[in-house]
């Protein structure tokens, strides 16, 4: 018997690795040392002084499972990169390179090329190296055709610039930074409520929304480094809306004897995150645990340093403020 | 309609999320700047001149299946830790710190704690730092019971101490070093011959092990770090005999015009080995392709250099040599 007849193609696995590291190699940054192909990856950091390393790792959850849907597995590496890229900066890092794993059920080539193609693109636009990664066949792990998309970033900030939410107080304002859908969470959510209970269909076009709603639920993350990272000097503290919502992304920002209060009715939620409120007849306080409703990231500053932070980013504004209290979180 | 019924527990996840926390702290190393719980870890590197990062990812694969068959959570945190120590090892660094990935389909508190008890544990005998992770339960990816176990690792070298294996040359030698099992790889292979061709459970006592075929299974991975870092200045390349086993792990270090033999004859393999071979039927080539047959590490040297190593490491030999040819690598 061989290692072939156990599940395990790795001829077929080894010609799709070389157009992997084709793509990958397209990333290369200054700080890239090694090849594709060792044991490790090696980067040589940049010359910056007092560097602390910020470092993280998410997945992209069950998105996967409506690209599986739509058949399009172009978006979701696009998803993770941004995702992690926010993730860092909300400590005032900039990314420098990125590692992934791919694991699946039995993926094609193709999908998997596709999968590596919007992390390249992702990677890309926001200068980052691709450095390495891993992917895995485990049919007897993975559903028949699902897969799981994770990300490991390691991005870069001066010490004195760390942005240190410590230093939020009564006073501050929260400042709600346009997201351009659902991002990367709440995906269990949504499946739910358009699938199981309406049996939607991903081509179905509905009312409010301007495409398709497979294209609606697959658009990618968006990234905010290019927005953000020039406007950090004048932030104290930045939450990523992600799994937990404004609830649980703001509230471990808070200091202690502080609060935060967000206002609802400072924005219009997107279309789509209106669509799923009422289909699912899902609570408000619900929704704004779960999904970004139209802020994919809230930066806090003092009101004088506010008004430069919005007229710099279309479509941001006030959506609530910092005051002396003890309820963590409410969102009225 | 609340996210609970989605099948997502955001209240159990989160009081797993602060004993996971609590172990975590245990792992705290000099250069750890922040608290679990942020968007990102902040590390700040040691002093080290012309320091370069060594980053590297992988999953344990399907060992985790073995896990849930024997009901034992907390070994295969250990292996992929130390699987990726060994992996930035072979590049001469020295780990810094550790990211996790688990996600799964319906693990218990407990056993999510198993796990990463495992992770810390072997963190704590590595001196890493387990900054961050992220557990995400998805059931409709994986099947039930299954889980998957990621590791990212970043460490760091001095750049004129980066392990080279362009210095390779004819007539340097192939140093075994032993491993204590089959580590973290062939285990669809293992899991083909044992349970699925000849029925055996992991209670079983067979001929040949001193312990039950469940405790042969799960033996973690063992970490070379302490045993080989010190001689890293005698060691001209390394090869960590993981998936793709002697062939594709030594085929990547070598240089143009270099290839390695090494020869089966210089050592016994392990009981296990010979075990799945002799029920599995499996030829010999695809034994050594798959498997580290009992030596988990191959370092390379001068002949010089290469006493001193074995020397110094228990049970080492020299297994193979480098010779001026271009058919990659032979085991005969």
């Amino acid at each position: 018997m061989r290692y072939l007849d156990a599940g395990v193609d790795i001829e077929r696995m080894n010609l799709v690795k070389k157009e992997i590291a084709r793509l990958v190699r397209t990333t290369k940054t200054p700080g890239v040392l090694s090849d594709v192909g060792l044991f490790g990856s090696l980067f040589v950091l940049p010359k910056v002084k007092n560097q602390v390393l910020v470092a993280s790792c998410d997945g992209v959850g069950t998105k996967t499972l409506i690209a599986k849907m739509a058949a399009r597995y172009d978006t979701v590496g696009i998803d993770i990169v941004n995702h992690s890229v926010n993730d860092i900066l909300t400590l005032g890092a900039r990314p420098l390179f990125f590692l992934d794993y791919i694991a699946h059920s039995d993926l094609s080539s193709t999908q998997l090329t596709a999968i590596v193609k919007g992390l390249v693109k992702a990677c890309r636009q926001n200068a980052i190296a691709l450095v390495g990664g891993e992917t895995a066949m485990m049919p007897d792990i993975y559903r028949p055709g699902e897969f799981d998309l994770v990300g490991f970033i390691v991005g870069v900030v001066e010490r004195d610039k760390i942005v240190d939410p410590k230093r939020l107080e009564p006073g501050d304002v929260a400042i709600g930074i346009p997201s351009n859908g659902l991002h990367t969470n709440g995906y269990s959510l949504v499946r739910k409520v358009l699938f199981s209970m309406h049996r939607l269909s991903l081509k179905s076009r509905l009312k409010g929304l301007k495409c398709s709603l497979g294209e609606e639920l697959l658009r990618p993350h968006r990234s905010y480094l290019k927005m953000v990272y020039p406007l950090l000097k004048h932030i104290k503290a930045l939450a990523h809306i992600t799994g937990g919502g404004f609830y649980e992304n703001i509230r471990r920002l808070l200091p202690e004897e502080t609060s935060c209060i967000i206002k609802k009715a400072s924005w219009r939620p997107l279309p789509i995150f209106r669509l799923i409120q009422r289909l699912g007849d899902v609570p408000d306080e619900e929704m704004y645990r779960t999904f970004n409703m139209g802020m994919g990231m809230v930066a806090f500053a003092s009101p004088e340093r506010a008004k430069r932070i919005i007229r710099a980013i279309p479509r941001s504004r006030v959506i609530g403020k910092i005051v002396r209290a003890t309820f963590g979180v409410v969102v009225i």
